[in-house]
């Protein structure tokens, strides 16, 4: 049963670290967009466009979380994104 | 350059529902483990092993977000497998 324990806690610190790397991944993204819609003098945050994703990622969920705490962490990552794009535009700024 | 936003986007939402479905892999392996220490007579909630987790992800972590944002964003989603966990338990105490 311990080792039951282990592999699952295993299983559990793998699928931590492939969060990791998909919201970094998703940080690079967010980057890249925000720099091509800045070059075309576009703001980078879109509400619009934020509550699109968050009604597809909504549509796709399946559990066995609520869709309530599945939108409140998804907030949460598109807020840290949000504030990075804003890091480069104040970076822009002091340039 | 506008194909290549809508390029961008695309792989954007890719990525949210690649995070959705670890985050909700990630809640059945909690609640797994939750069963298995429950029937052990273990506390579901364990913050050492919660520490060690944290300190593993960041470890592992290389940008482009801060530290503080990533490890904000875990304890989001620890704490929502701890709800799961303590929903389980109550309904345990309803039976």
């Amino acid at each position: 049963m311990s080792n039951h324990l282990d592999q699952l806690r295993d299983e559990l610190d793998q699928v931590n670290i492939k969060i990791l790397d998909l919201i970094n991944e998703r940080g690079r993204l967010v980057k890249e967009i925000g720099d091509i819609k800045k070059s075309q003098g576009m703001k980078a945050y879109d509400p619009v466009r934020e509550r699109e994703m968050l009604d597809h990622i909504i549509d796709q969920h399946q559990g066995p979380f609520e869709y309530a705490t599945v939108k409140h962490i998804f907030k949460e990552i598109f807020k840290a994104a949000k504030e990075l794009q804003e890091g480069d535009y104040r970076e822009t700024l002091l340039v």
